[in-house]
């Protein structure tokens, strides 16, 4: 059986550079990559990957769990761990959950059964016992911003964030201040659901149940957010959207019903996205390009748990 | 050793459930699937997953080409195709080449390192020899308006949508007609491109090489297309902008331009996503979603070669 030894010799390269084309790093030139290949299946090698990943442990793949793929926030994290991955190696198995348990559990699963050497989750469905329970097949990587101290994390401090965007909201005058999340329930919104809490209560303002709406995630959200907020009769007079597509949904629903923002509503975005530069929507800008870069480092380092937080901007522009 | 049938009395399941959380089939119940985990565990089952693909000769891995994930078009495809390799048991590992020609090797190495079952490619870099050389390790299956024979395709007919779309606007009475496309070379864009010509010879129309332009991807292409477009002596009354998110950029900019579409440029756009719909692009839908379906579809039957397309639709809209 072909080895090793004998393929480097036919292409007329180094031990190494074989090694490494069979790894798939990226940094072999094309042209000795090719060498490398032609060899591989002129001398009829029957080695196969999945044996290289039996003997090194290793697959060079790392799963990323998010609720969909076709979303501009949850697309530039994944295209920063992308990139980064691609950089040390890596390539990326993507995990679609819509939000459904099963399917977090299947990326888990693989990482057990050692198909993925570790996983990121970018908008966690389970309990964090649940991961817990996996992490010694390993690392899992968490895009939030966490209470636990066992899984690594990479986000921004969400708490804050909000905080800093109420109170522009506040000092532009606004009492009546509704908001809108995506899911409820994650992290990230109990702490943008606490941070506004806390400042409703700090200035005395009204904190009316109805004004807190959820769903935002698309940008056709929006028309339904405006829909919702048209048709009550006591409405908020400033929303705080945690998204810029919905943002932008609901901006462009209400310009064709005739209203104007900030004028008949004021509105604040989340993401900084291009779409908000383009349609001037004041917005935090999140970075999440870096989030997903750095969620690729946190992977690479496993042994040392580390908190990262990045920062935020306020973006003021014109829709509030 | 642990073998299959102690793990399926253990966990008290058949031993074909077992084997199904191996394989990480979907259609496992919760907690049958972790009865069986804890049973692999308490066991100290020392066989993982590398080892089932080396005999099984199967990974369960789509590899997905496309040259970023952060954009409506390629994300509308990715998530159909997602979809449906879930629903068969698959997850994708996505390869994100900047249009980069060694990240497409990269994949087609994999396959050919038996890492991935098969490829879909969204979009190409490589001339087709290239990638009929790496047939013989999995199913290749294109999504484009391809003229070869010997991979399966998907797509719509790029030739008679953007005929159709052009005849539209030569109906409304246009007589200076431009265009732009994403990346000149695609096959795709060669088909547009002779669309383009015939129907101007057609209608003995004129065809200037300055009213061609390039690098339509992402919204912000559509800012620099407007500036360039408002930079010209002699400009097109009409443009056709082959994805909505340029369409909208170019909109938009005009728009704070104070210039009105389509009194002072008329627009038609391509691909119909929810953005367009906000701003009542007048486009030509794709079914994107479907595309992606079908194409996992087809690696599901690598034995036939088939060449589907799929329908396309003008929606008549506001900007032209």
């Amino acid at each position: 059986m072909t080895n090793i030894k004998e393929i480097a010799q036919y292409a007329g390269v180094s031990v190494s550079t074989v090694s490494r084309v069979m790894n798939n790093h990226p940094y072999v030139s094309p042209e000795k990559r090719k060498s490398v290949l032609q060899a591989i299946d002129q001398l009829n090698y029957s080695r196969n990957i999945n044996a290289i990943h039996l003997s090194k442990g290793k697959t060079n793949l790392i799963g990323v769990i998010i609720p969909f793929t076709n979303h501009p926030y949850y697309g530039a994290i994944v295209q920063g761990i992308t990139k980064q991955a691609n950089a040390i190696g890596y390539h990326i198995v993507i995990f679609q959950t819509q939000y459904e348990r099963e399917k977090e559990i299947q990326a888990l699963n693989m990482l057990q059964m050692k198909q993925l050497d570790g996983i990121i989750v970018c908008s966690r469905i389970s309990e964090m016992k649940v991961l817990l329970d996996y992490q010694k097949y390993g690392p899992i990587i968490l895009c939030e911003d966490t209470a636990q101290a066992e899984l690594s994390s990479i986000s921004i401090d969400h708490y804050a964030a909000f905080s800093s965007a109420l109170e522009y909201v506040v000092a532009k005058g606004y009492k009546k201040i509704g908001y809108s999340l995506g899911r409820k329930k994650s992290r990230n919104s109990s702490l943008r659901t606490k941070a506004f809490n806390d400042i409703m209560n700090k200035y005395h303002l009204l904190n009316k149940k109805e004004w807190l709406f959820e769903g935002s995630y698309h940008i056709k959200d929006g028309e339904k957010l405006f829909q919702d907020w048209n048709s009550m009769i006591d409405k908020p007079e400033a929303i705080i959207i945690t998204n810029d597509d919905t943002a932008a949904g609901f901006i462009l629903t209400a310009n064709k019903f005739g209203m104007k923002v900030p004028e008949d509503v004021a509105i604040l975005g989340f993401n900084n996205d291009s779409l908000s530069e383009m349609l001037d929507i004041t917005t935090v800008s999140l970075p999440l390009d870096w989030i997903g870069k750095m969620a690729v480092d946190l992977f690479e380092n496993p042994k040392v748990i580390r908190h990262v937080k990045l920062d935020y901007t306020l973006m003021k522009r014109k829709t509030i």
